[in-house]
């Protein structure tokens, strides 16, 4: 397996472990790791720290072309604001471990010239699948749905 | 003028205070300042605190049924990320200083839903004017142009 999928899912498994959603990124660039992260909503009363934008702010602040030359993974489909920060930058490219429990703007990305990898991958949906289950109203927050 | 707005602008003259990016924003949620901040990227080495993402992070985890009630303002036309936060939480109502000297993705925005007012207010526009002529690589590693 691609050895920083295999580290977002580390990252998603260690947000589970803090009683947070789990949810995993990890920012490539020239094939190094720049950056890792997982979703904080829980642990840190946050509004914005989504995986990937944890992730981001766990690298600092890199040069416009380091982002043109990165490549975002993400255990689940990233939503409207983690979306919206991969244009900003210009991330090129997006892997995703799954879309099945939660879909964000996909076909938007693409337009927008992203492209995006969905591997459709049965332990990131587990993991989603299971807390999704126990924590229905906690998932409904973290992506703006009505409870 | 609008109190809230007067706010904004306040955030965002904070911010230039700081040695940071002149921009501000407000949450309101029920005509009650729910969220207030500024962008935060010298100040605290960030890539993911523009000027909205700071002020909502400020107001902490609110239910989702807040943001449907909530008005966003920004003193600048709002980036593909802040963008894409506002349709997060399906924010209705964004208004904004200006969007002379940046717009970010306002069609879309309003295609999502999203009513945005743009008040073209002139200060707004001469604190970005003057800092984009002062601090060009800066300005254009906040919105991920190359340099």
């Amino acid at each position: 397996m691609d050895p920083f999928f295999q580290m977002a899912i580390e990252e998603a498994r260690q947000g589970l472990a803090e009683q947070g959603i789990p949810i995993g990124s990890v920012l490539v660039v020239d094939g190094e790791v720049r950056g890792r992260g997982h979703n904080r909503r829980v642990q840190k009363g946050s509004a914005i720290l989504h995986a990937e934008m944890d992730c981001l702010e766990s690298a600092g602040r890199l040069t416009p072309a380091e982002y043109q030359r990165s490549v975002l993974y993400s255990t689940l489909s990233p939503c409207d604001m983690c979306s919206g920060t991969a244009l900003l930058y210009k991330i090129p490219k997006v892997i995703v471990g799954e879309n099945r429990t939660f879909q964000g703007p996909e076909t938007y990305l693409r337009q927008r010239g992203v492209e995006l990898v969905i591997l459709d991958d049965a332990e990131c949906r587990e993991l989603m699948e299971q807390f999704i289950r126990e924590h229905p109203a906690l998932w409904n927050e973290d992506i703006g749905e009505p409870i």
